[in-house]
């Protein structure tokens, strides 16, 4: 491990700020992109279970159609890269069961041995679904998916805007996401910011650090 | 900027694991842990509304009654440094104008000036309000902040692990969160591994690339 300097971490989530107005010259290279596409994919998430679609959006056709659909703003046009961040609807047996096949694929195990942990598993989806929770439990975990990304973009100098005003159900239905069992719940543009972005230099707000941690 | 190579921020993320078995001689030094603390503070959320409380636990009684409240995991109890990540509760008309208050401090402005962009937030958070998903929306602003947490400790060489397993009322009583308008969501263990943690060493289960990234 090289761990990262703490001036690093610091400078870098500084510097990080929403990103109103991206400079469409500046594409994001494929080798950081690969690096952004894993940050998603390894995000943590409850018991593993990776409730979410991540949707890259490049056709410039279908890009076009998504600053109505996102209250008029245009990053979904401007960023150098566009994704929705979706959920899976409505967690089911079958999703765990889909899980713990991949498990026993991945490390190489008997699935009898994990029925234990598909059972733990299945309990807590069980008390999530009658209790009416399940859709919230598994759009939280895509929210630790969106900060993590969020994070290490900022620490490799690349810029985001998280846009959670956009219309869900239009979303689903142009990237075809309903059908599948997924639903839209927020999009992220991934670039560089213009050199002309008046928000970049405002002082960032935030309440005053005994307000907002607690020690015990 | 700085910005963090490719294979430092692949090889964290990899090394990175929900670790079961902490380490209790192993504490996070003062420095690293403030920027942890950062890593929280500065998290994107939501119009920026910051709708979080993050309660450091460090008081050794207060953390020996945390297993049982946990599912009877001890990682509150071993690992370095404890913070529970509660969310606001009800956010209101009250907690955007403490909000916009913050705004023309730090930004040293008049809060005449802010009056547009407080009517756009409460327009959302009336929406929310009367649609019944206020606290469903404050909820996954915390899972940000704890998605970039844990992002930020693996790059710092710092192990994790989230605790959703908890009984949240309990929690609340505990650490006087309700009275304040707060509710747990979930715990986040910091510190380092024990050398004999076996879950260390297992392969990580993601599913494949092209089941969860889309491209359109």
């Amino acid at each position: 491990m090289n761990p990262v300097s703490r001036d690093v971490v610091l400078e870098s989530l500084q510097w990080r700020y929403a990103t109103k107005k991206f400079d469409p010259t500046k594409l994001i290279s494929p080798a950081d992109w690969a690096v952004l596409e894993q940050s998603m994919i390894l995000a943590p998430s409850s018991f593993g279970l990776q409730p979410w679609r991540f949707v890259l959006v490049q056709n410039p056709a279908v890009r076009a159609q998504l600053p109505p659909l996102s209250w008029g703003q245009t990053q979904p046009v401007d960023a150098s890269h566009y994704v929705v961040f979706a959920q899976r609807k409505d967690l089911s047996v079958a999703d765990v069961d889909r899980y713990v096949e991949r498990i026993a694929e991945v490390r190489a195990v008997a699935r009898e041995t994990l029925e234990g942990y598909r059972g733990f598993m299945l309990g807590y989806q069980q008390k999530a679904a009658e209790q009416g929770w399940v859709n919230a439990w598994s759009a939280r975990q895509v929210y630790i998916a969106l900060g993590q990304t969020m994070a290490v973009a900022a620490l490799m100098g690349i810029d985001t805007c998280p846009l959670e005003g956009i219309e869900p159900a239009k979303y689903d239905e142009l990237l075809g996401l309903a059908d599948e069992g997924y639903t839209a719940l927020c999009g992220l543009a991934l670039g560089y910011r213009a050199g002309d972005d008046k928000y970049a230099d405002l002082p960032k707000v935030r309440f005053a650090t005994g307000e907002v941690v607690k020690t015990i």
